[in-house]
């Protein structure tokens, strides 16, 4: 089944209100349009709606969205009804046709491929507001067993290893993989899950993402920076983690690197090397390690988790 | 006369709404004031405003501001009786006492120590709008007279060379001179004056500017992007020229360097030398040379201007 | 046949000490191998080398490379014997299978799957030198039948359109195309050829863009600076041109956008658009349409050039 | 008695080659002599060397030193005369007169005019290393009584103060005070002194900044960087703290803002603000508050410190 990229991402809030506030109002993403309890964004440089925010009475993630090609589509919902998945055929805003299928690790998959294309906006300049969110750029999973997870994404989905993390005794903790041809559309974190970890969004340059931390800073809101900014040693990217009103961690995220070869070679990072999470040698807060949210499935009911049996953290955490 | 810095610029505009919509609306000035036919702007980084925006039947310059030090005011006035030159105290907006005067060369200086303090807004990040203009930084004016005025501000107002450019007869073309410890709070350029060239604001960084540019080109005003973005020979400072609605000409400036030390040694350079204008060897466009605003008399009137002796364009000019 | 990106350039320079001095000396490149005549260059996340610099009695590009998958060698040796193309299998330095074939249209391609890795040093940012050169980018070739080469680009070798200019009687002047999910892999420029145009290395920010021009500036070259830096309008990208000792083109460039989605609706220019190619309104000097880099046959004998029948030049032109 | 600005500081280290590879070898320090167990260094927009390394026993600091204008040094003199304090006149390389004096606190400052300038490099971009140091900054001084020494650096060498540190009982903390104009030159902190809390390069702009620290993990020294990449509440600039090799402290900075208004307010910061030390909040580590570099008397031996009576870290410590 071809995935082109990860596509958008549906998180329940429990204040659409101060949620906008915070994504349109701080971040700048554009709102693009407003329907019933849920509001739809995007970056400057997207042409389709990415972020779709649902007033909720608690917070989840709704839908982890993939746009994939013209026959992937019907390749997912042959795979859903030959492994005996939930799934069901929706129709959103300006996507005439969404898959959800809750995979077998319980995550809440939405695929796609047609979309009304939002006007072009690049090159807007004079209505960018925030640091300049552009687009959609990964998830990331927690998982109990990144392992089997991996090997799945891989194998069904197609998706490329491009870095992971072992232990001494060989065991993965985490992974990233793509298929758009940089580091990842989708990484899978150990921990209890299955849960998102955080979703990220591309910035033009290293200065957004220093300036998407001032912006908070001059709002009063340093509380909700929960890490960085910093680069990650995996990847090789610019970040900066913040929290949103109901904890959902978004990462602002740059200048990672292209793996579109066939033979690009995965990166292996050993679990306490202590530039694998920042190449600075930062460490890390404990809440990065074990806080996430909860997947709900296609009745929008929380997904229930489980441990991993992986426990302990690294030793750069504070 | 202890001139501190550079403070402030008062310009006719022929539109008001149109002007602020230019230095507010796209480059996210900060409109602190309305009065009357007059607006009061000022940049993120300032305490005081420092451009004032007049509705008038026709554009031109009326104040080229200094901030003085305590004495200053006093000395000034005394020095304009002395010379027998048209002055006055005016109190402004925020401002009890401004002396203006008109020099000798036709320039209406205005001088004031004494202006209520505006909130500080510096780490008002998530307030920033357009390439975030932090200060004002110099005037450019033209003059026909370039060594002659240049003594006579180095000698009575106590300004300092940083660099020159001469012919290979020794002749003046333009100076720079600073109190404020950078390069330039005052410039003057030959040609047909007095005139102003342009004024300057700082900005924070070489990104800042590219940012301008997109903004312009984002609102599909190219054509008020007179020159750059580049970086000086002159000054290394990165810049970029604007022209607003009614012709006056900006610059947006950063990064030049420190000059405090009293044996700094001014850098001369040659009028052909490539590297002066733009240090990546851009040709500068003919308008740079020849256009600029007319300055106003105490009463109003446009101060006339005669025509330089020394004529010729450098030779990179497009 | 898949293509999975550009892969390298084989340049002819006429002293390679010299031009070793401006790709290594001054712009950074890593010298990975030196071998008879020839020099092997690299950027900084590359893990291929994609530079080879040969010195020759007169300069000229001997070879266009392309990175195919697995399966692609064997593709693209069928289809030039089955369209009875001169075609070669070659060894080079790390590249133990390289096909060299000239296309229909005089061009001189080369495949290659194979490579050994080099050691991986993006994060060895202690070692770089000059403006931060991270990864060939792509090719821009000057084409008399841009719209043919387009077509025959997409069919057979399955490029995708993502920017196009079009005078107002539809003809095709020139065309953007891509494999690897940015604007481009390869570009046809109208104009006489077939030769190449530019070819061009993508760097980490917009910063480092001014920086490659400060460096050319501080060492007193800036007769290699033959146009920018600015931002494109086709593309969004910050760009700069540089001249080479022999003349040949580079591009520094960065900050394109993603183009993966297979219904991508490319975008449209029209050919007197001031913000086409600068999208800050910048004139383009003439030598940039005019002025470009002879190709070789597989037998080294330059590739005969003819006119286009699109003549005259865009209107803004310096 | 005038001071222009800080001038310079000298270090004592225990291995004069592995300093060396530190200063000039990853940050980029421009080495410019070397006389007996000396080296002396400069950044590249100084016309003067602003940072003298001797290799020596044990590490310290020789000397804080100031430039001053013509006449400060025979001020300087007579003051150190009248007060009865050590002091000594020396020349030094490319220094006729450098009046060595201990202050009454037991700084070990340096005083001088006259200095042979070196060639103009600021423009030399093809020559930079490293991450662009251009210029001495400031001086960061440990002292057991910060309201003393703030008072008598205002009062003696009229020192003033930008911003401040207090606890709600209006002790004082800590105290930033300037003669060049921009946020400081010396800053007093509360803690065991006298001693240099650490020495301040100015930096070309933000991603300088980031580029330093990229720089020592790629070098494998993430160990050295003890602070940041941030941007501080006090004087709004983008910091990086770096211990060298024998462990004294260095800063890189930049962007801080204009202060040359004789009226320019002071900004007081409350003691345990979460935004004073990081805008974004980030917490400071403990070595940060406690750890500092030995001064050396006029006769190279160590100053003997003491603790001070305010005791107790702010809140935001790790």
């Amino acid at each position: 089944m071809a995935i082109v990229r990860v596509g958008f991402l549906e998180l329940w809030v429990r204040d659409l209100e101060r949620s906008l506030e915070f994504y349109q109002g701080l971040l700048g993403f554009r709102l693009e349009h407003r329907e019933g309890k849920s509001a739809y964004l995007r970056g400057y440089e997207e042409l389709e709606w990415s972020l779709k925010l649902t007033e909720a009475p608690f917070p989840a993630v709704a839908a982890l969205g993939f746009k994939v090609d013209e026959e992937g589509l019907d390749q997912a919902r042959t795979w859903a009804q030959q492994e005996g998945l939930p799934h069901r055929l929706e129709a959103d805003w300006g996507r005439p046709e969404v898959l959800r299928v809750q995979d077998p690790f319980g995550y809440p998959l939405a695929f796609y491929f047609r979309a009304e294309k939002l006007p072009r906006v690049l090159q807007n300049y004079h209505e960018y507001r925030g640091p300049g969110i552009l687009r959609i750029d990964h998830l990331n999973l927690f998982s109990p067993e990144v392992d089997r997870a991996t090997r799945f994404y891989q194998e069904v989905f197609g998706f490329r290893l491009t870095e992971y993390t072992e232990d001494e005794e060989g065991r993965l903790w985490a992974s990233w993989l793509h298929r758009k041809g940089n580091v990842h559309d989708v990484a899978f974190t150990n921990g209890e899950g299955p849960r998102l970890h955080h979703f990220a969004y591309w910035l033009p340059d290293p200065l957004a993402i220093l300036k998407a931390a001032d912006i908070l800073a001059g709002a009063m809101r340093t509380d909700e920076i929960e890490r960085g900014p910093g680069r990650h040693g995996i990847s090789n990217a610019m970040f900066l983690y913040l929290r949103d009103p109901d904890g959902h961690r978004i990462e602002l995220y740059t200048s990672d690197y292209l793996t579109v070869d066939p033979d690009h070679p995965p990166v292996r990072w050993s679990l306490d090397d202590p530039r694998r999470q920042t190449l600075w040698g930062h460490r890390t807060p404990k809440s990065w390690f074990l806080e996430g949210s909860l997947l709900l499935d296609l009745e929008g009911k929380p997904v229930p988790t489980r441990a991993s049996a992986l426990q302990g953290l690294p030793e750069h955490v504070t």
